[in-house]
């Protein structure tokens, strides 16, 4: 396979005739599900020299692909942190997708790590935009308080929480924070950037086996949000911190200093939700771009 | 902390009259509940050289007791078997034990690496033998029929099966090795033990996110013998073998060649059952040591 890919943002000119597809535009877009333990991996975004999930992706689709070409995923995770239900779109050749097809998943599964897997190929239309179609990304970050730690088989997505946490403390301090807020106390700083976001939910459960799992869906976050959530919710379920506070930092107009950033490996990216329909995409876009949310 | 244990299979003399208890006996029987990743240990039993769940687990009891004696465990796991219910007891002095007390479990917590955890420590009477008075020990063993593998958060201890997998096809198959059989036919050789086992569960289920589990109990197993079963079972789920073909095998004499033996890595001793009642202890591990069953 041929190894000559541009990823310069602009679209690659096919090689050839046969490179275009009967609509006449030569590319076709792909959507693609991911999920990886983010323990080994230095974030999703492609850094020189440092092996991330983006970069390892990227270097098997250009096995099977003469010229893959501009990866956008919906939530560029941090280093650490896990994704059961990550979304990115990437655009191939359509004489060579037509050609791999129905095997590119089988393909994928035999040449990725198994740290990282590809749960889902399906060609979308152009307008389907991974990052700007998107209309909300869940996460979830897992917390035990057992004063034994973590199940070792899941001590890579678990944090150990030294003192026992109080549910309802969690859940009604987590509830303060719902609704549309200028989180600009739960966002690391960033020049020319809103830090308004709508948290559609927050809210905590305790699983069976007694783990807590504390849900967080908004239509985006700024950097490090969800760990600055669970991080000021922590001292609250440990008693340390009364109940009113995580919401008592509400539009400030800075990142709260006092504000823990929970780590990395509790948090794991679980779902990206799309418009029902196809021809929402560019709509919803076009939506995202104006409110120049991340 | 003193390091001069002896482990020679006799109970060291208390070194002073102060580690005498008020009873007279100078040992307390502790029971210790294990959780491990199996990944990074070469099994259960200790081994020179080798890092071993009893060997990193006595090194620790040796920084806290200056003679624990006796590590017996209820169910010795190959290399890369994982446990979430491992039982094992573990005698120590028991002056030493009244000042340790309740704080040995957090203690523990700090001092062992994070894939092995003890979970619950409790005085025992001398006549509890982790072993021996073991009624049952119930295994898991988890296999993704997904054809892009394993979710990359479980794939330390899901296998990822290439072809599709029937459950109905699983459990027909499964319900006819329940029972009192001779397993050689599933077990290792070895010379002058009896391979004759009451299985008493052997069933699948699959889980909301897909992954097949096949739980099994049985009053004890032979070596390999859980991957042994689910290893015959797994061609019947996938079309290769007929359905009757694991049950076919039962009362041959040794070792069936023809059955692979599935990888350590989908396994996970899950618990291990007691007589309800402390006084049964004692019949209990009488019963078993009689009947040789390891």
């Amino acid at each position: 396979m041929a190894t000559t890919s541009t990823r310069t943002g602009t679209r690659p000119e096919p090689a050839a005739d046969s490179h275009r597809a009967a609509g006449g535009a030569g590319l076709v877009r792909l959507r693609l599900d991911v999920a990886y333990d983010g323990t080994d991996f230095s974030g999703w975004a492609a850094q020189p020299g440092r092996r991330t999930v983006a970069g390892v992706l990227l270097a098997e689709l250009n096995r099977l692909f003469a010229s893959p070409s501009g990866l956008v995923v919906a939530g560029r995770t941090d280093a650490g942190v896990h994704a059961t239900g990550q979304v990115c779109h990437v655009e191939v050749p359509a004489a060579e997708w037509s050609a791999i097809g129905d095997s590119l998943g089988r393909r994928l599964a035999r040449l990725l790590p198994r740290d990282l897997r590809v749960t889902a190929v399906v060609p979308v239309p152009s307008t389907f935009d991974a990052r700007f179609s998107a209309l909300w990304r869940r996460y979830e970050y897992r917390v035990t308080d057992a004063p034994w730690g973590a199940d070792p088989l899941r001590a890579r997505d678990t944090l150990a929480w030294p003192r026992r946490l109080d549910l309802n403390a969690l859940r009604t301090a987590a509830a303060g924070l719902v609704g549309e807020h200028d989180f600009a106390a739960y966002c690391r700083r960033k020049e020319h950037a809103t830090t308004l976001r709508h948290l559609a939910r927050l809210d905590w459960r305790r699983d069976p086996d007694g783990v807590l799992v504390a849900e967080v869906e908004a239509d985006a976050f700024c950097q490090a949000m969800v760990r600055s959530l669970v991080g000021g919710l922590l001292p609250v379920g440990d008693g340390r911190r009364p109940v009113p506070w995580p919401a008592s930092l509400l539009g400030r107009s800075q990142r709260a200093d006092e504000v823990p950033v929970a780590p990395a490996y509790g948090l794991t990216l679980v779902a990206v939700g799309y418009p029902a329909q196809e021809d929402e995409y560019a709509q919803r876009a076009a939506l995202t771009r104006a409110r120049r949310v991340r």
